[in-house]
């Protein structure tokens, strides 16, 4: 089997492109990572989107992308797990250069939320989540977390604010994350007053929509096509798991068994044990997914991940960084887009290329995406060669 | 690299299945597939769907479908291709097992599209197409394959009667299908005063849509699971290749580049030419798309494939045996499960299954499943071992 390395990467801000098409945002991004290749042609590109069925009329990412950056006739698909949708097309395109099938592959997740009405979007996020038992049943996604954070304070105890730490947290490395759609931070008073949307979630527990593309390109390690100067990064592992689709038909609403499940197989795949990850790009798409992947993926003690929190632990200088470049919470959240973001974010870091929030001797980072309320959970660990 | 196989096959008629919600139609076809591969856990679950997000109200149908099917906390993802869906999710799991990450692959196409008003339909399926530059210009998809029809027609002197010989084939082949929506047998009469949909497209050129769910089990070829008792088939080929998805910006109008390239690709990868192909499940969405498909893939003459079904040699006794248990004009259309059928057949034929359609000696067959109006073609080679 082919190890697999990243050969470029790429991104656009996060923020209302409006003056932009969906191909437009992707080719952005996609022709940035091809450019720092040095790659002329793909055999593939993979795409990664949720709703731009809904939220632009078009489907067919596939060739729509591959034809407007130069790579018509090219293999070219489109993947859909929700909001885990980049780091499937990620995923699948480590299996097909992993195979030797392919020699070369351009992976692009690229979601525009921000043309469509809110509650055009708030119905396509929904469908991620049971069309039959929960969404026609009057719940929307905000509020399924909703219920899962409230469950989550009862069995261990917590406070609202013992969760500020997360937000404020994202908020600070966002700041110094010229591609952020948020980049100020924010304060515990800050987090204690925003608006609730679902209760117990507020404003600053809830990652923010928005348009934005980023891209990798990826080659077999003993690729001729690599360029010797430039830094390497590999990837060491990728883990996919499921879990029931309808949140209340889990065992247990607080634990992340597709979580768990991918770490463990993304940490034997690697070799390694948790603890040896330097920083963990988690899916904190709201305050009690952040505290839930942390448990899942061994960092926290069941029911104790706002204690790590709340002990400056999840900050770049802390045991177990996240959200280094803002996190879902300040980075912003294009959903299809999300997997792709973090997995960038994790190869900046482990360049040194991290700038104010650089974690220390990153050599090990891991990349976790989640699809609906934890039901599709996709694990990748990358490494310093 | 694993060689793969075939270890088993499922498939429901193609009706409107009102009775049955999207995902028992696709347990149904899952269940049955399981079932002959006397498998009980698979590794993964890759469901291939174009329109769920609008005709169901639900996407995320990796891990809907998974769990529904006993299948929870497996890997589970969704591909879409527009009508080439089906495909890309075998191809994908083709790829899994190929490159040694997964041992066992359900690869399920599923389509449900009788719950929603024609329009409705209309615009999902126009997604495939070019939302900027076709669709909002006020085409639909039926209009864009006229065009190419017409332009062929203009080209190379064939009379709508010419074309007559698809349909009759297609529909004479389903007769003997009990998985066919449409089982009765048509004649040149009725082809030819069929109702007008977008001239010279009449509705016995088109495909019908309907619901409908197919699927298979991969394993590698030397996995200890496989029945040994079973008649073997396995993928001899599997290749992928776009156009530009808008159809006027093609170099040209009447030929499927991407039918060529991806035709070229599989050929090679089974090391055969095309005078081996025992007989080809083409994509016969449109009569059009037949004629072009046999030709790109060089089954006849540039502008010569209405002849070879003149004189009959597309029949299942014929040279090269197209549509062998209805193709999408008789058996049906459920778009992002149509490739699934296609490969589903394939094997039928080469376990000398295929009952009064039965291509005599068949040991090679082919698979060729088109998204949009030729933008994306994903072609595969599948023989008995």
């Amino acid at each position: 089997m082919q190890e697999v390395a990243i050969a470029g990467i790429g991104q656009t801000k996060i923020e209302e492109h409006w003056e932009k098409s969906l191909r437009e945002l992707a080719g952005e991004a996609a022709l940035c990572a091809l450019e720092a290749s040095e790659i002329r042609r793909v055999d593939a590109v993979y795409v990664g989107n949720m709703m731009s069925s809904s939220a632009n009329n078009q489907q067919h990412l596939g060739p729509y992308i591959a034809d407007w950056i130069g790579m018509r006739y090219s293999e070219a698909l489109r993947f859909e797990a929700a909001c885990s949708s980049g780091a499937a097309a990620f995923r699948a395109g480590v299996m097909a250069i992993a195979s030797g099938e392919l020699e070369s592959v351009l992976v692009v997740g690229v979601e525009k939320m921000t043309d469509s009405p809110g509650d055009e979007i708030t119905a396509a996020l929904a469908t991620a989540a049971d069309a039959d038992w929960e969404v026609d049943q009057g719940i929307t996604f905000v509020a399924l977390n909703a219920l899962i954070m409230r469950r989550y304070m009862f069995e261990y105890g917590w406070e609202k604010k013992d969760f500020a730490p997360f937000s404020v947290n994202a908020h600070a490395n966002g700041a110094h994350n010229p591609n952020a759609r948020f980049q100020s931070p924010i304060s515990e008073a800050d987090y204690l007053r925003a608006g609730m949307i679902a209760d117990p979630i507020n404003l600053m527990d809830a990652s923010p929509m928005g348009d934005g593309a980023a891209a990798i390109v990826l080659l077999a390690c003993d690729s001729p096509f690599r360029k010797p100067d430039q830094k390497k990064v590999k990837v060491a592992a990728s883990a996919a798991a499921t879990d029931t689709i309808a949140a209340h038909s889990r065992t247990e609403a607080t634990w992340l068994k597709a979580a768990e499940q991918s770490s463990r197989q993304a940490y034997a795949q690697a070799g390694l044990t948790q603890t040896e990850i330097d920083f963990f790009e988690l899916h904190d798409a709201f305050s009690i997914m952040a505290a839930l992947s942390l448990e899942a993926c061994g960092f926290a003690e069941r029911g104790q991940a706002p204690r790590l929190a709340l002990e400056g632990e999840i900050r770049p200088s802390g045991k177990i960084p996240i959200s280094t470049r803002g996190g879902l919470k300040a980075r912003g959240h294009p959903v299809g887009a999300t997997g792709m973001y973090q997995l960038v974010e994790v190869v900046q870091q482990l360049r040194g290329e991290a700038g104010e929030t650089q974690v220390e001797n990153a050599r090990v980072g891991m990349a976790q995406n989640i699809g609906g309320s934890g039901s599709n959970i996709i694990t990748h660990i990358l490494k310093s060669e």
